[in-house]
């Protein structure tokens, strides 16, 4: 039987849509129907190189992984779920086996099978199989856009909350305003920072960040004639301190770094800007090597940390963040496709605006069949 | 009056003996007759280039900050000490108001008086003034010499224990074999390291360092032309993995890379032989800034941390461990001078080798009219 | 010269106006001019008893000790103020150099100086002579007896946010809505509880509770005839679960109880609703013993800890959440008396409510010739 | 098929020997041919009262759950074992879902299948089924028996590493010098404890712990007459306090401690005994209630926390510190029986010593066919 239209990546710059049979699901598991879907940077990544790092696509892959659908088909040994429900759905299946798993770090688990990673299929299908324990329930008043929003949500709370450990009344610069960066922002307020500081090359970033979640914004000046990065990045950090009257400790420093953009030049002048036994956060992900002050962060004895996707109780502290109101994902849902739709929304993306000119923070596809106004 | 004689840095290679006046001290302090002091790498950085970063040598400056001796005065509120005790001497005296010294975490504090780091005079001279409660007793069976060496030992103990948070049974890695590392080696070993292994370039130090603290010691292989430090490094970690049968994960794998060499690819390679959500702690001090694998370090959510001096408690653990037997101080004094002899001492130091060709790892400076074999 | 009315307890029940010297300061503190202050359960048990454990009342002893003022003085090391700066006043001065003052836990500071804890005076004065690093400078649009409940706010922020450690998105329990428990509810909001239930014995309690900060109430049953303490408390438990929709593990169960009631049966019913692996905080102070159910508390591991005053950053927290607008102070006071009615002020404070039945959250007195209702 | 001899529990004081049919495997399972079993008090306990608390034996049970064996059989998705290894068995199977699971602290697992818990049978058979991922390979110079006293050695492992938290140098008191309590010490004394301070109520139990691992011991004196239990225990810590040298605070104090006994007094003293700041984690389960000093607690913040079997890398940390000789185990096994004699076994245990007087630490069963004799 087959009735799961898909949308595949069949090589670079080579996608179709495709009918595929529909997955069958293990005692652990449900079939999702996929509503909403929101596109990454990374499925766009898969797109154009075929790769990221050392993950190949060799086989066509479904994309898409930002998602969440209504339960269809209910595992023999789920409990909480039943066909019907509303899910936002966590797309890394694990080991539970492994030490990291088992020692509550389940985002470092090697064995992870995670959508539209190779060689594993995505969510941009009509459906979707998964573990029970992946599927949230949303509350009534949350969308199925919401829903989807979770994915990257959880990026920011993983990162900020629980890798960050941030505490209420702490001072935080995030370095990058895109979605990753925003939603970062979102977390640092939401849980009590005093100052959440955007940094941002694009002023029309720092713009809606400072509409969004930013208490402050900050953008960076160019790069004097013969500089080199780290001599940029110390002048941008004094300059930094200057404009919005940031101090080295106590009270006015910032206790906590997010960067959010993977620029060298921001990594660098966060460590600048920390504050002595401040705390910087690696989400953003660029260039695999960069030139580090190593010296600065030895003195101040920095805690630089790197921030994998999410783990344990990410997803769970995301859905009760955004159902409490301390998170509004909707103003960030900047474009809306349907499922036939899907190659054009591939390319607004990469585009970064459509072609009204609005500027692209994230673009949802429907699921097949699925209305783009029906949220 | 003045009977103190001291051992005083005037500048750049320029050092003399000079008479100074006997301290003052105040309510809360101590005057020590210093005992033992032990040539640190900073104390020849300074004479050789009268700086270490900002910290800049402008006016004549006694030398020396790793000592012990014998308390000759007592203030009016110190109640743990009296004339006679031996003692360890914690050789910074911070403000205890700041941030950073209210939240335990003093090491950071920005205004702390740390012996011989310009403008603060040093501890090579018959006396030195400190704080009571920087003074640990030492226990009847060590010596002023193993007093000496808690100095460097809490180094040890500040990024092993403290920053490091080192747990039973875990597996660790100590890039360099110098004193500082070696103590890095014993302290791990002390707590219960599963494994302990010593990388260093240098043959004579690894084969000091499996006889002192090591369970492995490994020899890097050199460059290979052409090679870029990563493509070394990321070689120089297989290599590694392959001839000590370190895993990337799990029981076999490293929980704890600590660097005590400054070199780049040492750093380099700690980030790729260090398991995914290990802790990588700084504590070498070298180029101000290196090449960084970042994008490994995030994969992995390595925790990569600085650890600068000694924080509180520090020294009151390398006291216990050395006093319970658990580390030995001795083997790593190889070489001792009279107060006189501070001028070969110091050569000799710098030299890294007596002329008798033996290696030094801890020179030892006795006190004005102390002799040498007087432990 | 003297020119400090004070207000001070001669011994039980007896209490006077006394013309007191004008403190001198050391170079360290300042003197503030006290405007505002909060009497607490302890100054009437003083005045009641004459004693709090081993804390007794031996001489006369000025009042008070939640309160704030302006700074008069400043001392010659005192540089972030300077007089006329309008100031909440952290009243426990600690030695700064025993083992918990330098480890971060200054609360645990054996020599502390607490205003208005004997053998030392308080806080009900004109002048109060304080270490300047326990000032800290109100923004404009806080009011001074804003900085007057920034200490019973400060026992919230440490119960919670320190020793609790309170995680956005957890479920707390809070026994008691007296000032004490109404602020760690306070807390527990700002910091992004998804749920704060308040617990109380008195409907009007749980009204005020429900109005400020709780997001549900819970009136617990009277006792069976026959029933034990422990037997009420698990039933107590029962019915709160069923009430509420309390689960045993997992999103729906408690993560962190507070009591903030000293009420046996109501530490009892805390380990019962706890969640396995959840946190318990005890702040109320009733009986010094209790039947404590410690198999239960052990099956699950709770981890049940002691939160006492406030140590480090506590204070600046609690002054950051007010200034953002993510507590307010003003709902809680519920009564002024100027210093001439301080009697009056402690009589209505014992009743529990004034002449005109309103119940006693918060009782303000101003300074000497200050106004009431100059907040 | 069928031979698979078993020792059952048939009801209370009932137990036979049974042939059972040879379990199946899963996929993720191995089959393991039980050779050594310890007896433990929660056994004896079953076979007397046919329950521990809401663990009823409703049907035949198998006994026994601490086991070391020989792999028989490896099911499909095992990797790391093969037939013939010699692996401890941790004998705690969990659901590997749940949230207490999925956050690394799976003792707290509601779905546990743990060995001889009703309504689960126990290891005393030939064989036994069991996740792959909970057998641990036994390195070569380590005995079945060393494997089987892994289990309990992984309660003090989780008691006195993991909820403890025991930092090197730290003093600990542990009250109850069973084998529980002295394998408490044995981890305290192998992670670097300054003091481990042994208290029990039988002198030739401390005599084995001063041998053992404790560095001091400490009888209790009898009861005054007329004294309650609290003010029994304060003068008992009183009597400790002056006998050994124990201080209030710092380096002197006592930073752990550790009830292996369940007795009520020994909990109060202990929570008299631990110095402010300091950590209490209850191992012992005597009484379900007890009268509990909790203003003391509550002053001294001290952090009270149950600690209840053993969690991620118990296992693992145990098997570790034997195997590098931080931990001796053999000195424990004081008596041997044939699987033909369990019954005897049994009722030597309940003694506590078997004809000839000896006192029972630890008495080991051999599995069917094998020798005592064969370690
Ligand atoms: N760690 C993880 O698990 C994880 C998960 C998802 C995304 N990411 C990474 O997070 C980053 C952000 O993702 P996104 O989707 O928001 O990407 P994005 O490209 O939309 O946003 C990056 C932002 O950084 C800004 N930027 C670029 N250079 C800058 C500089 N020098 N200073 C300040 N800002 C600068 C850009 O203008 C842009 O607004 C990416 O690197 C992505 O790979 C990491
Ligand atoms: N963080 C702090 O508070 C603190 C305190 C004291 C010293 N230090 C620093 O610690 C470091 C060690 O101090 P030390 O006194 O032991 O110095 P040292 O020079 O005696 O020892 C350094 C060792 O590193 C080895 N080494 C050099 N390059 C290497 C490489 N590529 N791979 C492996 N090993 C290599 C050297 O052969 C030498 O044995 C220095 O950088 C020093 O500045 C830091
Ligand atoms: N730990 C500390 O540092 C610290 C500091 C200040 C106050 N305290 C203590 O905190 C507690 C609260 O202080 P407060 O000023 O709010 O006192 P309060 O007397 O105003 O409030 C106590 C509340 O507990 C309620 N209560 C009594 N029995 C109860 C029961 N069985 N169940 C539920 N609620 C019950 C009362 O009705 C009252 O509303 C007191 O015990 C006080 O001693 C502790
Ligand atoms: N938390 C867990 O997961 C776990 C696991 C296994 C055992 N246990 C418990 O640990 C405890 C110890 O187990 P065991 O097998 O060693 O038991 P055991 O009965 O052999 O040892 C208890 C010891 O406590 C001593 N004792 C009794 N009263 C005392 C007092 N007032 N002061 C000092 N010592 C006193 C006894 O003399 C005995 O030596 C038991 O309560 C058991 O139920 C808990
Ligand atoms: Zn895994
Ligand atoms: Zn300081
Ligand atoms: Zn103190
Ligand atoms: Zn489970």
């Amino acid at each position: 039987m087959s009735n799961n239209p898909s949308f595949v990546l069949q090589g670079i710059e080579n996608v179709s849509f495709e009918e595929r049979p529909i997955p069958t699901i293990k005692d652990d598991e449900v079939l999702v129907e996929v509503k909403k879907t929101g596109i990454c940077g990374s499925d766009v990544h898969y797109l154009v190189h075929g790769r990221i790092g050392d993950f190949i696509v060799e086989k066509p892959m479904v994309l898409g992984h930002e998602s969440a659908g209504v339960v269809s088909k209910v595992g023999a040994k789920v409990k909480h779920l039943k066909a019907g429900d509303r899910v936002a759905m966590e797309p890394g299946a694990t080991c539970r086996v492994c030490d990291a798993c088992k020692h509550g770090r389940y985002e470092l688990c090697p064995d992870i099978v995670f959508a539209a990673t190779p060689p594993y299929d995505g969510t941009l299908a009509r459906y979707y199989p998964i573990p029970g324990d992946l599927c949230y329930k949303l509350p009534d008043h949350l969308t199925l856009e919401d829903g989807a929003m979770m994915e990257p949500l959880s990026v920011g709370v993983h990162s900020v909350a629980n890798i960050g450990g941030l505490r209420a009344g702490q001072n935080v610069v995030v370095f990058g305003a895109g979605p990753v960066g925003l939603l970062c922002m979102a977390v640092a307020k939401a849980l009590g920072a005093a100052r959440v500081i955007a940094v941002d090359i694009v002023q029309s970033r720092l713009d809606f960040a400072k509409n969004y979640a930013a208490s402050d914004v900050y953008l960076p000046p160019s790069f004097n004639k013969g500089e080199t990065k780290i001599q940029y990045s110390e002048r941008n950090a004094k300059t930094m301190r200057e404009q919005l009257g940031i101090t080295e400790r106590g009270l006015g420093s910032i206790d906590l770094v997010i960067d959010a953009s993977g620029a060298e030049v921001s990594i660098q002048t966060g460590v600048f800007i920390a504050k002595h036994g401040g705390t910087f956060v690696q989400v953003g992900m660029g260039a695999p090597e960069i030139t580090f002050p190593i010296t600065t962060m030895l003195v101040k004895e920095i805690d630089f940390k790197g921030s994998f996707r999410y783990g344990p109780g990410d997803y769970a502290l995301s859905v009760s963040l955004v159902s409490q109101g301390r998170i509004d994902l909707k103003p960030l849902i900047t474009h809306r496709f349907s499922f036939d739709q899907a190659v054009e929304a591939f390319a607004t993306n990469r585009a970064g605006k459509s072609a009204d000119g609005k500027g692209v923070i994230k673009a949802i596809i429907s699921g097949p069949d699925v209305s783009v106004d029906d949220l």
